[in-house]
């Protein structure tokens, strides 16, 4: 399959999606705070977590119409997450996809509140138009918080910020990319599955597969850090090494780096052998994900 | 009905729930974290939200028992705001409650993260125990994330920040009130009588009940922040006029503010002549909002 094309063609559904869902206010007092939303949420993010949604209920026989509200509401929450990240008492980043940070363009108390309402409107979008299969939302619903919360992507960050300057293990390492880039991306291909109507032993092998490719997605992102190109990264490199951020790469070096990412795909693979051909899509973003440039 | 007995016997339910509902980690990693979230959470706050929730399905002949999850959400939901309103690039408030402010306590990154995992935590809390009726909790969940998010408080919160300093008229200041404090305080109430399984007619009135007692609650905030005993407040008085803010005691003085909360607690009762001695919590409540000294 041409994963490109693939990816492409999801990403301009997701988009299209993201607008329509997108909660528009005809208030004027409220257009400078969903003009942030929208400048972040409409910056060229790749959409990886809301791809992985539909890959993951594809795989079991779904299709995209069944997520595609889950699905934004994950690249809501992945949004909402970057701009906090950024922000001057967290990683202090002033660009990001090429472009300015939000606060650099918004201020400090927008961004936080265009974090703020990416996170909550995620569950309206989730809830809006009901499902066929209540109890499954549900599911999804406690799942998604739980990989977002604090047991997950927030604990990560904590952890993340709290490490910075010190010498931390690479068990406080893995501890860091799987929760605070791991959990989300899980559950984002998990949530698919369920809301597909996936038996339990078809959601366990898509959980795991998740849980591999989340660390080594994170992982991939260190060794962009090191030898990326910034123009097609939209960021400066090296940005880690400066700010004394430990990465696989400074703890291992970028040869055993490398290959334990590619170890990690390779499991995550592994867990799709239950799978027929529906699944190749998620097969082949297993791979994406530590070829990509950006 | 004693009203303060019957607020008293229910906060210490709320704060033993909280407890039991608080996402506990046995991970060291996450220690300070979760320090940081229960140190706002268990700051002795009036629980009126959660209250109004439980108040809200006993007058439509629920229980506590039916709503004691999504009322623990909701405080989950408010504690996050207060911690991001008193970050410095917010309202940069030192003290809350009698106690230094979350970030001046754990500092600003920890603050935000703390708040981040409240709020989604709390979505996770409402859906963890699953529920008899899937359809009205994915509602609820609808109701609140709508309440809370970009068109609701964080629109409030918004329109807050970017008015200081400047000469907002009346409608504004509505806006902000009814958006900021209103939406959460007339989710709580609703969502409460719609787990206990209320009539649509019935969800309107209380639904309208709420509307009106929310802006009551922070005319009535606007007015203590003048008049107030800082001793029972547990922070300093006149800080609204000091930072120049906009309230209705400045717009419209004293004696007027407290004519129209008066009205507006009496406006919220008689939408409630349609239940009976069961919905007296909520007509008690209303009174006590504008009469509380803290």
């Amino acid at each position: 399959m041409d994963i490109k094309a693939y990816l492409e063609q999801k990403r301009e559904l997701i988009d299209k999606a993201l607008k329509k869902h997108f909660l528009e206010s005809k208030e004027e007092l409220l257009k400078r705070l969903k003009e942030s939303m929208k400048y972040s949420l409409f910056a060229g993010g790749k959409r990886l977590r809301p791809i992985l949604c539909i890959a993951g209920a594809e795989a079991v026989g779904g299709s995209s119409e069944d997520v595609l509200s889950v699905a934004c509401a994950l690249e809501f929450i992945h949004t909402y997450s970057l701009i906090h990240d950024d922000l001057p008492a967290m990683d202090d980043d002033d660009m990001r996809r090429g472009l300015p940070t939000n606060h650099k363009v918004f201020g400090e108390a927008m961004a936080l509140l265009a974090g703020d309402g990416l996170l909550t409107d995620a569950f309206y979008i989730m809830t809006k138009q009901g499902c066929k299969n209540p109890e499954r939302l549900i599911r999804v619903i406690n799942l998604i918080a739980e990989a977002a919360g604090s047991n997950g992507m927030v604990g990560g960050q904590a952890v993340d910020i709290e490490s910075e300057g010190m010498d931390v293990d690479i068990s406080t390492l893995e501890f860091i990319h799987c929760h605070k880039t791991g959990a989300l991306i899980k559950a984002s291909v998990t949530s698919g599955a369920i809301l597909a109507g996936a038996k339990e032993h078809e959601i366990k092998a898509i959980s795991n597969y998740g849980i591999n490719i989340g660390l080594a997605f994170q992982i991939a992102d260190d060794i962009l850090n090191v030898i990326g190109d910034p123009k097609l990264l939209g960021k400066s490199v090296g940005s880690d090494i400066e700010k004394q951020k430990i990465t696989y790469p400074s703890i291992l070096g970028l040869d055993k780096s490398k290959q334990i990412q590619e170890e990690l795909v390779k499991k995550a693979i592994s867990f799709l052998n239950i799978f027929d051909s529906k699944a190749d899509p998620l097969r082949e973003i297993a791979k994406y994900i530590i070829e990509r440039k950006k």
